[in-house]
């Protein structure tokens, strides 16, 4: 499955593409549609291509971000469909051992049925996308120090941001090509979001790990949400009074689906690609991040995996966290291989050397952009230098939510002491209050010490291995950690200090974690909390690391728009800018491929792929009442939702779309703008597009509306949703 | 791969078929050809059909039995070619652990290198099939009972036999069509046979027992053998002074091969189909034959794969015997899932009641084959009741070559005390002699007592926990076991008895062993060896299970006939009988077809699997010498043997041709009957068609011709063999 994404931080996603337009590649601005308004009707769109730009308008109006996943309006109620593996949150945060609803799925069969999400689940509309590149970037003083420069920067988007803020919206400010361009998006933050519907995990998640970002595919990832507001119609947190919220436009369900050839449309929130990326990014990536990241998710996920079977609950508080591993452990590895094994850091290598000799080509263009390259290089290779050391501090945060709650409690009283909101930094801004305390209720499900001791222990053992010039004194103090120690007198003092930090920590209480969020930074050093001492300790690190990001990204923000400038100005053509987590669309085919040596792979599966893979168990356990659906449909049950070409149900299918992780949940729709299927994930064997697109062989997976409707009506008695959606068998 | 088949004793086969011609169903008999001649010309046959019906013609005189293979002379030098898979016996009688030929293969660079295969190994080619029904089946008194009936048939063969082979060649007497018809086969019978090219077992075998029956396939399943004479043309056994065999037809090596929707042959020795065994005995197969096969395998498997792993030589010893129960083991599960799953079984239900409905529907009919179904059902119901038994007594033959041996020598001397050859039992006849002892020389490669321990104990298992009525009593009595003992205590006893047996026998001493063939009865047990004794104390039971056996042939023999001729008179039209290891042809197209849901099989795989498969060690360990010469490929060396449709190499092919055990090394032929690649397997989902023939699915995998020349010429240094063929790049 596409990951899921947290909300993007400003300035966290400063790469770009500039790629040369290919087959089906580009995850397009909309305000790009008219440019591309003649190859899309060649290929069937049927639309107004000036329409489909407009971001109020029938279909663009209907898509919004759950903040990490894509969905969409479906009714006129305010019905939101989304993948299955997008509201793992909320099947979580409404599961008990008793009532599974990670494994048995739940369905609402009225109103007043639908779950609340819990605090902090959000849906927003994006209502306008404006330009604001001389705003951020105009008039700065060339020879501004990067520091300041990076401080400009954020004070302009800061000012931005309240500005737009002040008609009642949510507003974040984006670079876009490298900070080449920036623009202003403003959203409709609906706070009340409940669970509808979620198939059991057997059809949901069926195939499960086993399955993930493979062919053939039968997973039926789709969910549905509903979004409330208050009596008068505006964003309102949870409250039984809320009423459904009535979006200005919403999907039309086709349930005839796509053929084979079809156009797709894919629009979404697409997190992240890399497809501009310096060579020694690239480089660093595959030869230290990556193995790194898949060396560190396989040791947590076979942690929480021991720790699940001790403790019914502490399986279903690690499932989220060890779902989201497994699915970026996969796809850490397939980008590895695409990178590796299938050159694609030997093209990059490549490419940067012809970038490089254009530039050189000509004197002018050696005068305006000789610089970048190395400069660029020379800020990888500073960061590098301390990377095992940052990784292990990151670590430390990323193993316990009590460390990491105790020190944003902390960053926010220093925040909150300052006056002038503009003065504080965007992550702890008045704006982002709520939230973070949303975030610290809605955290109480899955915060266990168990887990915070298992993961905390295996962060530490990172830490206490580090080199002497990399140590990081705060904890070696506490813990009574030197560098060179042995591994078993290591252990020892971090099993030990464990022992101590978590028999005394009041973390784990949401009372007591709430409280801090009101504390001031001296009445939380007061709470002498041990994770807040160790929060505390580990605090001067986590200072001059984000003092020499700044000065970073400051670098960042001099050189990289030139670079950007030089690769745009090299390729020419009409380019799509890499993804940044803002609203997107992308086209393609429905569309087969081949696959392994001496097999290729169809456009679609079809429920019999589903009575070959079911086992009655594990990860292919289809439910028996599906199976009994199967059987009652081979035995003459009618259903509109055969698809002829294969004479079944068709249930997952494959199109040349260019998506990544956030496009989950995305609507896919036919060339008429209709909602006709779900895309959920790519395939494994060319996962690595997201740093070089391959154009040949680059496929998106999508849960087709057929399959979704079929068990809807036959399996889970879902019929009052297919009315709401108003759907007709109208093949 | 398909299984190799032991040579075929007279009535082993009665069964037959009488489907209506379908798709490509069919192992047609030779002299059927010219009444398939319209429907060949429409699929792209460009020879004369009469010819193709002519034994001794081009290309059927080319085709050889190797006793349980297929093989062809594709040199005027007596060149074989085959598959690797048939050569295994003379790999691992020519191994050693220093120069393991089951591992590294094995080329002749000249006809000096080339190795004897060893006793035992013969080539037959086919002169004559004439049809003998009458002589074998006319004027029986219809009064005469079974026991005698079986008598006066297999005197009638034994007669046909000597008579034919007066004539200096090897004959045999085959029922068809469940001994409705009866033929006289004549074969020449080549005795010297040697090894000249077999390539590593990571080309010939690559992919191992995990690719078996399955597709994609990428194994390069080719050995060849050369037959030699004696001076003076005619078979001779082994000797230096021998002279390579001139054979009057030999098959053109077509380097061009086939494209998909080409026209295939298939000519070889089809070992045994049951499709139109009775629902009581398929229904026996599947609920108690095959799954009791089943585990017996996997349970020799685990002990010999375990004795493996502690000695080297154990291991070779063992590699024939693994490999053939891997492979069986593979195929009746495939078979089963078939028989059950695939609804096979309850085919054979609805069919045969639809022909007992056909019968009783004409009174006529009633009157003629009434009784047949009744009949065939109650000789398997006796059969059944002593199946658990009669399954555990040949167990301990089968695991023991030295029980077999010694059971084998004391037959042998009974039959010899006979004076008149007409007397004796078929298998002891004087024209067999000299195969007992050549099967005795070649024994020794493979006899060791370990492996005899660990197998008989695990048989002697079987037997000990047999229930009260079904006893064993010679072993009962021999090892000390008595019903319903612990197995704690039957395990010891059959420990203790073992430790006597193997310390105190001779049998793993060829002289030994070959001495027994020229004693009589009353010396052979005066010898007192253990062994033979243990084989004296099981014959009475053998000797009744003898005496049984003829009864119900006699009664089969009787019934039958009458069966099959309703069933022909039911489906009517063209029919292949099934297969009975006689000379077949059966033909097709090179077609792909879908596979697992979402999937589809293409008809050709290519270099591109190998290298996506290779893992440089088990089961995938391609040569590195290969992977250089696909890199050199890849980097534009040229070469002739590319298929433009797939631009690569191709290695295997998928056909809809019909075929089973014993087909293996068939050569497969174009629509002018020339050499284009060697079948090799059939595909796991459609194994069960021996029992009914699957029209849509059933399909048959072959080497390309293509690959076999490229690895000859690019990798193991062959070209001497490529100019022997004639082979020319006439694309």
């Amino acid at each position: 499955m596409k990951t899921p994404l947290r909300p993007l931080v400003l300035m966290a996603a400063i790469v770009a593409t500039a790629l040369p337009l290919a087959a089906d590649e580009g995850m397009w601005m909309p305000q790009q549609i008219p440019d591309l308004a003649q190859k899309l009707k060649a290929m069937g769109f049927e639309g107004e291509p000036a329409a489909f730009a407009d971001l109020t308008g029938q279909p663009m109006g209907a898509i919004v971000s759950l903040g990490g996943c894509t969905a969409s309006f479906v009714s006129p109620e305010g019905l939101i469909a989304t993948n299955h593996h997008c509201v793992q949150g909320s099947l979580q945060f409404n599961a008990t051992p008793q009532k599974n609803l990670l494994v048995d799925g739940y369905l609402a069969k009225t109103r007043e049925e639908e779950l609340s999400n819990g605090p902090g689940s959000r849906v927003f509309v994006t209502v306008s996308v404006k330009e604001v590149t001389d705003a951020i970037t105009g008039k700065i003083d060339p020879k501004l120090d990067d520091r300041r420069r990076f401080d400009l920067v954020e004070r302009r988007v800061k000012e931005r941001v309240a500005a737009c803020e002040a008609g009642g919206l949510r507003c974040s400010v984006s670079g876009f090509f490298g900070g080449l361009k920036y623009f202003e998006i403003a959203q409709l933050e609906i706070q009340d979001v409940r669970l509808v519907y979620a198939p059991a995990a057997g059809i949901g998640n069926f195939g499960g790990e086993t399955d993930n970002w493979r062919w053939p595919r039968h997973t039926g990832d789709w969910s549905f949400y509903r979004a409330y507001v208050g009596k008068d119609g505006k964003p309102a947190s949870f409250s039984k009074e809320n009423v459904p919220y009535k979006p200005a436009r919403f999907l039309r369900v086709q349930s005839a689906g796509l053929k084979e050839g079809d156009l797709v449309f894919v629009v979404g929130y697409p997190g992240r690609t890399q497809r501009h990326q310096t060579y020694a990014e690239v480089k660093d990536t595959t030869e230290w991040s990556f193995p790194r990241f898949i060396k560190s998710a396989e040791e947590q996920i076979a942690i929480l995996e021991a720790l699940g079977k001790t403790d019914p609950e502490l399986k279903i508080k690690a499932a989220g966290r060890v779902r989201g591993l497994n699915n970026s452990l996969t796809n850490r590895r397939g980008q590895l291989e695409g990178l590796v094994a299938g050159g694609i850091l030997a093209m990059k290598d490549k490419n940067e050397k012809d970038l490089a000799a254009w530039i050189a080509a000509d004197p002018a263009r050696q005068k305006e952009h000789g610089d970048v390259l190395p400069a660029l290089a020379a800020l990888q290779a500073e960061s590098d230098k301390t990377r095992a050391r940052d990784a292990a501090f990151t670590g430390l945060f990323m193993s316990s939510s009590m460390l990491s709650a105790a020190h944003s409690a902390h960053l926010l009283s220093v925040e909150k002491a300052k006056k002038n909101d503009m003065e504080r930094e965007p992550e702890y801004q008045e704006r982002n209050w709520t939230r973070i305390r949303e975030g610290q209720e809605r955290a109480q499900r899955t915060i266990d010490a168990r887990i915070d001791r298992a993961l905390l222990s295996w962060a530490m053992g990172y830490v206490a291995a580090l080199p002497a010039d990399q140590r990081i004194a705060g904890l070696d103090k506490l813990v009574g950690l030197t560098p060179g120690m042995s591994k078993a007198d290591s252990d020892k003092a971090i099993a030990d200090y464990l022992e101590k930090l978590l028999a005394g920590t009041k973390m784990a209480d949401k009372d007591f974690r709430l409280g801090l969020l009101d504390k001031t930074t001296a009445e939380i050093a007061a709470t002498k909390d041990p994770v807040v001492d160790l929060a505390l300790a580990l605090d001067p690190l986590y200072q001059q690391n984000r003092e020499l990001g700044k000065k970073r990204q400051g670098a960042s923000m001099r050189i990289r728009p030139r670079y950007m400038q030089a690769l745009l100005a090299q390729s020419g053509g009409l380019v799509a800018p890499d993804a940044n987590g803002t609203l997107r669309f992308t086209f393609g085919t429905v569309k087969g491929k081949p696959g392994p040596d001496g097999t290729s792979w169809t456009a679609f599966t079809t429920l019999k792929g589903i009575e070959q893979k079911a086992t009655g168990q594990g990860e292919f356990n289809a439910p028996a009442r599906e199976l009994e659906a199967i059987q009652a449909l081979r035995g003459g049950r009618q259903t509109p939702y055969v698809l002829p070409a294969v004479g079944d149900v068709p249930v997952d299918f494959l199109s040349t779309v260019d998506t990544t992780g956030g496009n989950s949940g995305s609507p896919t729709l036919n060339g008429k703008g209709e909602f006709v299927g779900l895309l959920f994930d790519g395939t494994y064997d060319t996962i690595a597009s997201d740093f070089l697109f391959d154009t040949v062989n680059t496929r998106s997976i999508h849960a087709d509306v057929r399959y979704m409707l079929w068990v809807m009506s036959e399996v889970d008695g879902a019929e009052h949703l297919i009315r709401e959606m108003g759907v007709k068998g109208d093949r």
